[in-house]
């Protein structure tokens, strides 16, 4: 393994819990890290652009990439697709570079199957009821839609437990730190760092 | 297991390697932590005060202590008994406190094996040549004890295996900080954290 391989860095959450704005925070405190864009056939929400928070692309698409095996994960939610193309991925990591991953809990199974050394983080609100409220506050579901959406989030939580890390989003300022301490830390891990007790033993 | 159980933390690295400086900065950005003084046969070096650096201790009393088991490890490294008291310990853990153990490698592989939630620091130089000028800078050993010295590092480096964080003091602000961002990291693993997915699912 290079010396300088990036880390595979996943974050999950459940939908409302604020992950897209505690991802803002960590690339604007962490530039060098390279953000991978998903793969979705869910129309985009208002704001929203095409290759900035998802590639959207049509169904017949993304079951293309499937049969050709480009993905290195992907999943069906609430009736769309959601998937992580591989190639650009896998460049990355051999460059050094840190990959951040925004997927939610079957794909970052997946990916821990295929990368045990990946970093899975999971991001949790500070209660159920303050997730309904800010999914109240974003106004875009239906109060069918956020029960459904609820409901999957307790299960998500209860899927949480393959995850290495579980941070509160209670701020987004102490949340992204939280989440910065992780990736610092995750670079000192002595597994990692073989190669440095080796110069100093004189087997390098 | 209470949810409010301290951490603790083994930091270990070669003699001269800046460990106490490192720690010092530590306990000032971390003024909670509870900074574990270990008991030494050794004498004190100019500089160092009875209940600060170490409690020093003679042979007999040190003796005493093993044969009455009150201590969580003890170690014999050039001449002189090192060790750590367990009462104190086990009393701030169970409080919520963090623990902070200045301990070699030794020494650490028994705190490993009694309470295998610790977390193992070890502090390396940038190289053995920076190591053997701080060692001649200290100005405080004779040139036969700093190659003594030298050839422990290398060998405590060989055993750093069972460290679960490698830390280069190349400067002490970045080696503190490293360490910050492990204790911040720590305390986000998914495991110490099953009760916050408990309270989110509704099984608190």
């Amino acid at each position: 393994m290079s010396v300088k391989k990036g880390e595979l860095i996943v974050l999950s959450g459940p939908s409302g819990v604020g992950k897209s704005t505690v991802i803002s925070e960590l690339l604007s405190a962490r530039r060098d890290i390279y953000f991978s864009v998903s793969f979705t056939t869910r129309e985009p929400r208002t704001g929203e652009a095409d290759g900035v928070n998802y590639n959207f692309v049509t169904r017949e698409e993304f079951e293309r990439m499937i049969a050709a095996d480009e993905l290195l994960e992907y999943a069906e939610y609430v009736g769309n697709y959601y998937g992580t193309s591989l190639k650009v991925i896998r460049e990355k990591l051999e460059q050094g570079v840190d990959v951040l991953l925004d997927i939610e809990v079957q794909g970052a199974a997946k990916v821990k199957e295929r990368c045990p050394e990946a970093v899975l983080i999971f991001l949790i609100p500070p209660s159920i009821e303050e997730l309904s409220r800010r999914l109240h506050r974003r106004n875009t579901d239906a109060e069918e839609v956020i029960e459904r959406r609820l409901e999957k989030a307790r299960q998500e939580c209860r899927e949480s437990v393959h995850y290495d890390y579980l941070v509160v989003n209670d701020t987004v300022v102490a949340a992204s730190g939280e989440i910065l301490s992780i990736l610092a830390a995750e670079r000192c891990r002595a597994a990692k760092r073989l190669h440095l007790t080796k110069s100093i033993v004189g087997e390098q």
